[in-house]
């Protein structure tokens, strides 16, 4: 979406007219491959993740943290909402380590996994009546700015801001909710607990590709996150009042 | 210095070791302009002033709000210093408009000159022992990010900081301070206050480029900055403590 102005900005009206608290984590859409690609750099993927070298490393922070990060603060202030960019550098904001090669036929490069969360700063921001815009750059406290998952940052930072506050998570993405039938953006499934997870699971009802952000989801819920949905970011607005979407809830 | 990294390693060494509240107002260095280059986007000046089009304002802000800020904030990470870097759309840090050209023969683009400092924010973050990094991207509060001076945004910060602090406003640039001879480092004169610049003008001891920063530095004294001084970014240590380079005194 952040590739399609119009959709964009409809996304942002809503964002911007959430009343309570908020943070927006997000990624990069297509204007880092293309940029990469401009400048020589090959951009290699494994698995839909970015093999990040040095190179990529320097287009993503420019993209994600400069051109998209910055784009969307300002367009969060013509809409009144008073925003602030950050990086995970920003403010000791998210504490990353360079992943370790998992086994040797697949270096990430310079992708980061989380270490901390800077609650008690963004505690302060939010507090301020600041919007937080956060862009999936972190570091790891000796000067190196890593690449992170931005579904990654949005559970850790759900998850910890759980101390201070009753948290939503909201994945946006293309589909509708957690569908029955991948190709069928009717047969949402509006609500999932723990006990019809197992059930789905078991009669296989579900897409394979969800069981992963549905692990994720409940492993939010387990550790301070009050609700989780799913949804298409085009409609933000319901998604938030739990209206449309898939709710995931602990019990 | 940002394209040297010893030289900018070093900067940050003894920036990260001043003990006072502080801001660091960043340039952008030749990466714009070879990144410009790289990507077939003609750089134009005109009398050493970008011309930002709609192009070139992508690249300035990927690289100054990007690269360069998030690079800077995780360097000073690293030495223990707990920094946040801004562009002024963030938290409506600084707001400007859209240069208008003087005469038919100059359109600068998206150049911005301020208009408003968010000082209350500015001044939370510093009280929250922040350093702050501020990039030369400001936005008009519509949506529109714009290329700015950062001297001058320097400038405006450092005034309007002044309500709060007693605010010491240093220009680092690549010479010892304001020279009497401009190309002998040894000839720099330590301090000039208003009846001893009339003496140097009049008698045209000081190079002429140097008289705009001059003004500036005589009209942020008069707005509220305690004490200007100008010198090398080298000597930043030095220049903190007025034992190096240019002091501008009023009176």
């Amino acid at each position: 979406m952040i590739d399609d102005e119009a959709k964009l900005s409809s996304f942002l009206d809503a964002f911007a007219s959430i009343k309570e608290r908020k943070i927006l984590v997000h990624g990069g859409g297509k204007m880092a491959t293309r940029l990469g690609e401009q400048l020589g750099i090959p951009q290699k993927l494994v698995d839909g993740r970015r093999i990040t070298d040095a190179e990529t490393l320097k287009v993503v922070t420019m993209v994600y943290a400069g051109y998209i990060n910055k784009n969307i603060v300002a367009q969060l202030q013509a809409r009144d909402c008073n925003a602030i960019g950050l990086s995970g550098a920003d403010g000791n904001a998210v504490i990353a380590h360079k992943r370790k090669s998992e086994d040797s036929a697949t270096d990430y490069g310079f992708a980061g996994d989380i270490d901390a969360v800077n609650s008690p700063l963004l505690k302060n921001l939010l507090d301020d009546e600041l919007a937080i815009v956060v862009s999936p750059i972190t570091h790891d406290g000796h000067g190196q700015l890593l690449n992170t998952n931005a579904d990654t940052i949005a559970q850790e930072l759900a998850k910890t801001l759980g101390i201070y506050y009753s948290v939503t998570l909201i994945y946006c993405f293309e589909k509708s909710g957690v569908l029955l039938d991948a190709n069928d953006d009717n047969t949402v499934i509006p609500v999932i607990n723990p006990d019809s997870y197992v059930e789905l699971k078991s009669e296989q009802k579900i897409f394979a590709g969800m069981i992963p952000k549905l692990d994720n989801a409940f492993s939010a819920l387990n550790n301070g996150v009050k609700k989780v949905i799913i949804g298409k970011a085009e409609q933000l607005t319901l998604l938030v009042e739990s209206k449309t979407g898939t709710t995931i809830v602990n019990g």
